[in-house]
């Protein structure tokens, strides 16, 4: 109990703005582990309610991030650029641009987190590679980028605690889904990572957090805002998520899909979102000037097998088995397999990109909980897009799962996803709006 | 935690109306004492930013007075009124009212509480009569009503505990200040007292809890419309507190000043809204059918003297010293004593009545916390009202500490608190508004 806190709930519960201090105050406060959570329960639900401006949002950021360790680049030659989604389903992009961005110049230090509910993490991809390690300490990472140019790592000990703090409250006091309250969470994660400019993947649609497109725009409107504000250049895109961005879902399929694209074996949506991203980063990072000049490096460097060669030499660098990238078998693989069958002729309407999320969970592809294991093996390859003409009794997905029960739990999920008419459905770009150009 | 209270918490958060059932189970869960602050803080920063309902402001109120025991009157012949003050300053009309409508022939079982803050409380005033029991237990309340007619009670253990958690969670997250939380708090106790009716005294103005009329009103409508929707008649008067109700202030002088009203001696404003108070409690009791009859019974038991006698009767059966009623000298009295003189001439313009509590705080007459002591004998003597004409260096107020240094510091800030000018104040009634009637 603190009664200055008081002050200062009452202060936003009242509608005034709160000054730099008071932001400090509150993100110090909340940093001693004997404060209660019940005064930081009622300012989050007062902060939800009322909102925070971009200056208060830009305070709450910062101070969050300098709650714990801020990683120091500067060792580390040029702009170090960071790449962050909100998440989605198939969503797969980092392990493409993080090698191919770093086979064209830019430093790459990607910290990664795990996955958790209907979408993946990069991390839990990453260890369906025998032997990679992603608990790479502060020293290691740093060698691994001067030797490599690049290093993916998990996200390291006390990263913005004050974040940890606030997000384990908001998830049980009902102020999850506030912009400004996810804005700086992202955004104090990212600063306290070391970067020096950061593109951002918000996705909007069914499957992502941000359902309608109003409301992602001012996700990304805020955290470009931060940006502004902290001195650190932030271009946001807006994509779609009304369909799992790439065909595969499920750690080990969608490392391999990664790859395709990386071997310019598979264009679509993936790959298009992928060199948008990815052309942004090399902007930010100079090494580029135009988008144009970007994506022609990045296209090249697919073509010439640098960006193929540089996640080898990272899987190699990482202890992982490098042999994987030629030979997909060394991958685990589920051993029961199910296939989703069209009921009818005609046009893949709509999916329903969070059901296909759950029906990954259910092949045990995905964790519900933090503490669930996960199934390398398993997951969902989907043989269908939005648009695409059907005729019944054609393949819509594949299921791979432990267990049969498991597959059929998973194929009756996928199959109340994703629906069929008479009609295409209407057609959505993948990049919806790109913000702070 | 508890994952369906999160989706409660979302409901209210969102501006839905909470069920009846929902409601109950917010109360249910919160009486666990395992259950955590901080998701009921939470709630109530919603409830607080989003408001209730009427029926959801009766729903609240219900569920906390059954999350104890509910006080069972109904052994006691006639219609049960009780009466409730929001709090002032030298607000002595329970100690009028309570003996007087009891000389008339209504049974009344009145709960009090203690003080805190700049106002006081009925049980502490009525402790400076030496031997005073105000511990009482239900069955000892019913003998007691039985052969007196009357009783003046502690709260007794266990009433609406679910209040009691709200409150100390409101007290210390910012949500204090919500006027359906602030209703259904008063409301629960006061059903879970067992009344059949109420009274209300809804201060208004810079000594009150609600500082204008217009949230003085809207907790006065809510009070009166939680008591339709419960089956309990209530009229709710408006008063006003833009200076203390009567002269005196502190312990022994309010109950001498009570004492003086109930023998005729004193008349003004502190008697004034205890007639109001009173002929509404005789009506609502079914004792007298008009406001007029009500007055003149009242008036005729104070010239009679029923009335004193009622009181002397009530600290008899209550182990008080009943000589008191005709020897004030029996009462504690602060042995230093200063005197605060006007320093101009003029009217008296304002009153900050907030100011001349906390003066009376300073002599040691009340609690700045729950345990502090309190000193019976000390307290404040105002010798002036809204409106008088004053000359300078004439006496505006006595101050009586047990330490010179503790009448100076109350003199100083009730120097500040009086203010003089060369024009009279805007007259303000002291009955604003009736509202139930």
């Amino acid at each position: 109990m603190n009664r200055n806190f008081v002050d200062l709930i009452i202060k936003k519960r009242d509608k005034n703005e709160l000054s730099t201090d008071e932001i400090n105050f509150f993100v110090e406060q909340a940093s001693d582990e004997n404060f209660p959570d019940y005064q930081i329960s009622s300012m989050l639900m007062a902060m939800y309610l009322n909102g925070l401006s971009y200056r208060e949002t830009s305070d709450l950021t910062m101070a969050m991030a300098n709650s714990g360790k801020v990683l120091n680049l500067s060792e580390i030659e040029g702009i170090k650029v960071d790449k962050h989604s909100t998440g989605g389903v198939s969503d797969t992009t980092t392990l493409i641009l993080a090698p191919l961005t770093a086979s064209c110049g830019l430093s790459v230090v990607k910290m990664s987190g795990r996955g958790l509910g209907h979408t993946g993490g990069t991390i839990d991809k990453l260890k369906s590679i025998e032997g990679f390690n992603t608990e790479i300490s502060d020293l290691q990472a740093m060698t691994l980028v001067k030797n490599n140019g690049i290093v993916i790592m998990g996200q390291t000990e006390n990263l913005a605690p004050a974040d940890k703090r606030f997000y384990a409250v908001r998830d049980v006091t009902g102020t999850v889904e506030s912009i400004p309250l996810i804005a700086s969470s992202i955004m104090s994660k990212k600063i306290a990572a070391g970067c020096d400019a950061l593109v951002l993947d918000v996705k909007c649609g069914n499957g992502a957090f941000m359902k309608d497109f109003e409301s992602a725009e001012k996700l990304a409107d805020t955290m470009v805002e931060i940006g502004k504000n902290v001195n650190k250049r932030v271009i946001a895109l807006i994509t779609d998520m009304n369909q799992p961005l790439g065909n595969s879902i499920g750690n080990s399929f969608e490392v391999i899909e990664a790859m395709e694209v990386l071997k310019g074996n598979l264009n679509g949506r993936l790959k298009e979102v992928s060199l948008e991203l990815g052309s942004r980063m090399l902007i930010l990072g100079n090494i580029c000037k135009t988008k144009n000049e970007a994506v022609n490096m990045l296209e090249e460097n697919i073509k010439n097998g640098k960006g193929i060669e540089k996640f080898r030499k990272i899987i190699a660098s990482q202890n992982g088995n490098p042999n994987v990238v030629d030979d997909y078998s060394l991958f685990p693989m589920a051993k029961c397999k199910k296939v989703v069958k069209a009921q009818m002729s005609g046009y893949i309407n709509s999916i329903n990109t969070y059901g296909v999320g759950k029906a990954s969970l259910e092949t045990g592809a995905g964790r519900r909980k933090k503490t669930d294991l996960i199934d390398y093996g398993a997951g969902i390859i989907l043989r269908c897009s939005l648009g695409d003409r059907i005729s019944e009794g054609e393949i819509l997905a594949e299921v791979y799962a432990k267990t049969d029960e498991m597959c059929d739990n998973a194929s009756e999920i996928l199959k109340d996803s994703i629906f069929i008419d008479n009609k295409p459905s209407v057609k959505i770009k993948s990049i919806i709006k790109v913000i702070g150009e």
